[in-house]
């Protein structure tokens, strides 16, 4: 209910003062125990999905939580999970289905009758090489929940520059909307891939590498430093921030 | 000419074998001097216009690329311009028009009779304070550039979280494709922005604030860390760079 | 005895020389075996309570302090305690009650008949997410050993800041005198609480995040480079050092 | 207006329906120019009176808002100001009263017939050398305007730790409610005071010393990994957070 | 052999020309296998005695050294071992006595009837908290080795000045020569000590602490900016370091 | 095949239009799977033989890669391998013949009749302390690889200097055409063997060291803040970086 | 004279005992005031020719120490000079013949009949902006004493993948025995050059950009972590590093 | 008087019990106008002599504090001054002899009538080059403050290594009691010094170098991990705590 409606609700004496009053102060948050706000309306708001991230919550929490959302909601992604969490969470496989990544870091929980719709945009995935793919399936997972498609191309390292021309076109072909491109090391493919494309680029820098600028260092600030434009960045293995802003930009552009 | 054509034109005997090697190694690059290579092609294979980036040129430089670049384009941006680029490129000004920034930090210099086309979308720019401006002011000329139209709502911070309310429903009413978000010192309004509304937000940091985190650090770490989603990230100061993504996102694709 | 008391003792001969000379050097230190002193009148002249900081001691080293503490204290808290330490201190149950942190962390070990009394002041708590639950919990444990009563709210977070609302409302409710603000990734909450109210914050950056400013920098560094005022900081995951000040901050000069 | 009065006014028909939603989205703001918005309602929020950080200001916005401050408020604070701030602003001498810090980084401008009531609670400052005072002086401007009184020991530095002996027993007699402690280099000084005095202590890290640790790093990460409790720190060079926080913690245990 | 000689021997033709070029160049080494050169002239030359930096030996590189070592000289000292090393050297226990440090991290393995001659200097060691211990063991051990006393003093922090005064006097007493102050956290103490008397003080930070600053870096930073002058500094835990130079200037001070 | 030959056999009617465009497009990669790209022209174009960074790879894909390597070249080299890939790989020990480092942290895969042509320079490897054998090696195993024979003196360390006379004058008479300088925590030896030869030097730090400038930091820093000149460096542990580039340097060019 | 020289000669009675050990003591060395010594050998010993780094020392220090240095050699390298510098040495010009850089921040001054013989190979200098060309012009003029010929391609960046094949090509065919490559901002540039070509690579990142990882950073960090092998790199701006090492391996692989 | 004395005298009625108490609480402090305090018994405390850390004072202060200084001792330094600072001071040159470093960055002021007396010990100053000179001589004033000689040998660096061997032999000649190295760069000097000589090392890091490391954090870094023992370190550009802890170990304790 609108602000409006509340109001005209108010003046046409359906609702009580202390109603309004009430519903105007209300933010649409539920309890999970004591420990959790769940907020409602946030899907509606922003496009977002339900995501739990769960590298520092207790695996009886993500548990919880999850349970909570998926009586509101027909799926929820659980990123960043570890063996304890896969433990708690294959309770709920009885009543839900259970989709996993390669190595099991993230999960996404859904109605046994759930199908995702996707008919939003196609989004590009590029990854620099095959250490890349496990962050790379985080973006997908999200892009998909928001209604996208997403089509990954693996391994095209710019340590062979050729190695990306065929890649390229391929994704020209299929009319894509938006490119993520992940690359850990010094991180130099989204510079050069978003001097050839006139799509926007999603930097998504992974942590690997050693030394100094490993763990994804030097690639998130090659990306940041980057002399091509049209390129914006995410954090370190931040698969899910590249898939969902991917999916709002591509969103936007198909309509 | 496309590659396709050019051997269509071999075979048919238009072109000699020669002609044909060397017009697919052709690089569609043009020397200025010995000290520039102006890549003709780009701003079709990008969409990215004319930029000259000229902090750690010599003002010599920046002005002999501008007159090169301008015999072949309608106009060129001169980004982080200082006093002396300044008075050099001045001598421009007898055969082109030039318009600068608030603090003469970037230029455009155009033919005398251009006129930018603003056709192709719409990008909401807003600044938590007003030190923001002059970058945010750089993101909008770059969009303009190319094609887009930007409305800036200035000084819009998160210490009295209210003040963001009217802007983001001005903004709505807008139909805004994308929305820019600069913030230096703690940089949290990108983040509450984009818990807020359902287009893509690129977050924008800038270089105030003092002592640990100055300088737009706290900034760019806040907004890549952001517990909100649908948000990425360019360096600090990158307002051209923030306006070029945000300019390919606002673009449509199925016009 | 003060020094004045020293003094008179020795002029009215109930005391030798040596001997007021040796008590105006004593510092009222204890030995524990001979690798720790126990500062006697350390709460006396601060206020805060016995704390033993136990992570980089060995279990049989907490455990002697702890004894020797509870000697001459009624209680103890024992932070930053691992799965050693607890098997260690476990030995202590049988004389003393011992109350754990959710997932053992800390440790209060008292007298069996020990009731804190809590009649100081009131701290308010807030918590940006589940994950910043325990950290905040060990501000609650030191702040009631120091005489204030402490409320919790948890997982108001900034990404939907319409969540914010209601909490506050309650604390104003219950005329608290200080709150703390506990967050992780980007830290952005007490911004834009400090910006709300018109008591002090303390901010706590929770250790939550990765890749760049991961691990609470990004938090830590936001609070410092905040633009709001009313805001002061302590160290990441500083349970203990935020309560400890928000206590000595409730407790009133003037009662 | 509160919310309340706003819905009975409405249901009255004192106001219209119209005019009910406009006020309940009414912020508050009233606009500089285009490129500033005044928080008519901080002060009455938070508590915090006027200040504009002007750094990172032109000389002519910061001299456009200090006068519109001063139509609504009696007092305003100009922080980290530089020579042509100090040139422009001087402009307003004629109408109002002008007070600038010892070396004019600062500057308080207030209506001519404008005294602080200063009647809230009681500060102390303690700084470890002479030049940390220009920093300190900040701290006690804003304190003052926000009704408390600051009294500053200088140059109490802890090598000599018996300096420090003295201060503290005057500060004690004057019954403070609070103490900052600045000091830059080591900065180990608010640990030492923090463990000798039963009232809470915020850190004030200044920006003195060299090499590794200097600019007040060194002082900062000291302060937040200070073994004392009862300490909590704002960023460096941070005077005005200081002193806000402090006046904040003045009040209320002064109540 | 020195220089002289060697030439004086050739002249007397004593020697052959080559064997006098090949002694010129000989440095006095000993191979370890392959992978060691021992270096039989160290001690004499430095006042050094052997020590072996195991952390990145493997346990067989380790037990091969020490073997060779005690071939030549009556001790030897292994710093930074792990379980791996102990269940290696512990082969040694047969033909030689072997000492360690309380956490088995570093051990002394020496011939049976080796007893060393302390007759050099005296060192005071003082320790801010009990987890500085096991590194001012290091220094004690290696300060013995080279013939000093040392005298450690546990536990002295800087919360609570006064735990200070006792040992310092104590230590006045023993007429000593340097002192060794070793602190974690904030890393106040070796300042301190440092402004209260008249002998050189080695700062020793240790890796205790968490958050910004933590594992030592905070106690480095205070005791390299430190405002005390007669400080010099070591590397975090640098227990090793800190004894050797301690000796050194111990057998300088009382010659 | 070259542009060229695909240009004229297009003309003489050998190949389709069709066909030379796809030719020209070619970019002679091989999947492995769908996670990755075999570049099967990399050594002919680089001279830098196959090599699999296997730290981030899961064993399985370690494993496939190297096996689709082999069916086309005799030798692969698979770096930063664990316990979980040896397991793995320990599978082709059938068909191939595995030779791994000292410490099984890299492995070199080859058909079981291949013998690698040592024809092509000669490289030197210092190390300056047994710990950095292990990383040698791997420069030592990647250069054999690319025809160089590589000759390693171990643990001439700068603490003592007259250490490294006699290896240089060994290596000076063995004609070698590059030398890596292998050292971890200071790192000067480079520095000073670049004083001392007239052969390019690259300058290799190893992760040896703790507290401040530990795990190679200081080393790195060292090498490229050298005060020598006629040194290079690499990463790190960066041992297959440093042998390759030293092999290519080796190898003469007019031959 | 060499050791073996200097016995024979003690042997023969040609030399004294004395003489004998002094001349092996001997350091070649010459006092230039007494603020500098002058390595006569170094040329001799490791093949770089005579710089002197002036930025810190006063522009009386450089004169005085080019002076001497000109009195023994023909030429010498002044590097990192400034305005103060360039007015001292201009005193010069009379007796010798002085050459700057572009922007006057390095000088080689020589003998007015001096012409270096370049003799010893060739060096191909890639730049990836104009920014880079005065760096790369250091490379050059030092490599060109060191008697290598240096060929600059410039503005060859790689946003615009393509601008990259014309120079390599162009090089290919000048049969270079070592590329410099030189890039600023993201400095992917050497990690694409590494991938296409068979001889080594030096990368010199540049002080270009701005924001995290400016000033060279990003670039320095993108080198080190290539993804490429073949590549070695030295510090930010390290022109003179850059080409002294480039011109020792272009005299080795031309031997 | 001594504690004891004061006890001895209220016990024979010398002073009463007032006095007494009053006496055991001075301090021995005098204030310097309302800003800085004036510690009179430091000097006899520590040894240290009167020294004034300018820099970050306004130079009416220094002048102030100078000038009280002066009046109760016969000489005080005033470190890292700056033009502004040297105007004020000047002023003094009428009462007092001034004494200036050699480009003025650090000033002695003494009684006309004052002659120090060095009769302490002796110190050795070696610098890696010329640009280290200005803070050696720090070192040298305040060590010949504190009686002790002090012999400075330049410019001996480590690419060319023989440079080393003379000083030594000479400063061994000497029999010099510690030495202080100081070094830019790399600073590898005096970890290659500390492994030649039986004395202890001060490592005194210098400013030089530019790039990563520069400004003297690799030479900083450098020493703290240096593979040589008896080396104890101090800031970057500490040239008065390496001459301070110098002198400190250079005076004999058995005199």
């Amino acid at each position: 209910m609108s602000k409006r409606e509340i109001l005209e609700k108010l003046v046409s004496g359906e609702i009580s003062l202390e109603e309004a009053e009430e519903r105007l102060s209300s933010n649409q948050i539920e309890l999970v125990g004591d420990f959790a706000r769940y907020d409602l309306l946030r899907e509606e708001r922003t496009g977002i999905p339900e995501i739990i991230y769960s590298e520092t919550k207790s695996p009886e929490a993500v548990y919880s939580i999850a349970k909570k959302v998926l009586e509101k909601k027909p799926i929820v992604l659980l990123s960043r999970i570890r063996e304890e969490h896969v433990k708690e969470i294959q309770k709920l496989a009885d009543y839900y289905k259970l989709e996993y990544g390669t190595n099991k870091h993230f999960c996404r929980i859904m109605h046994k009758d759930f199908r995702p719709k996707i008919d939003e945009g196609k989004i590009g995935i590029i990854t620099a090489g095959t250490s890349d793919i496990p962050v790379a399936e985080e973006a997908k997972a999200i892009a998909e929940m928001m209604g996208c498609e997403a089509i990954i191309f693996n391994d095209v390292g710019v340590a062979g520059i050729h190695r990306l021309f065929e890649p390229l076109q391929k994704l020209k072909k299929e009319n894509i909307d938006v490119l993520i491109v992940a690359a850990g090391m010094e991180g130099a493919l989204p510079t050069v891939v978003a001097g050839l494309v006139d799509i926007p680029v999603i930097g998504l820098p992974i942590s690997t590498g050693y030394g100094y600028g490993g763990k994804g260092q030097a690639a998130l600030m090659s990306m940041l430093q980057s002399c091509a434009l049209g390129l914006a960045v995410v954090n370190i293995d931040g698969g899910i921030s590249a898939g969902a802003i991917a999916a709002k930009i591509a969103k936007k552009r198909c309509k």
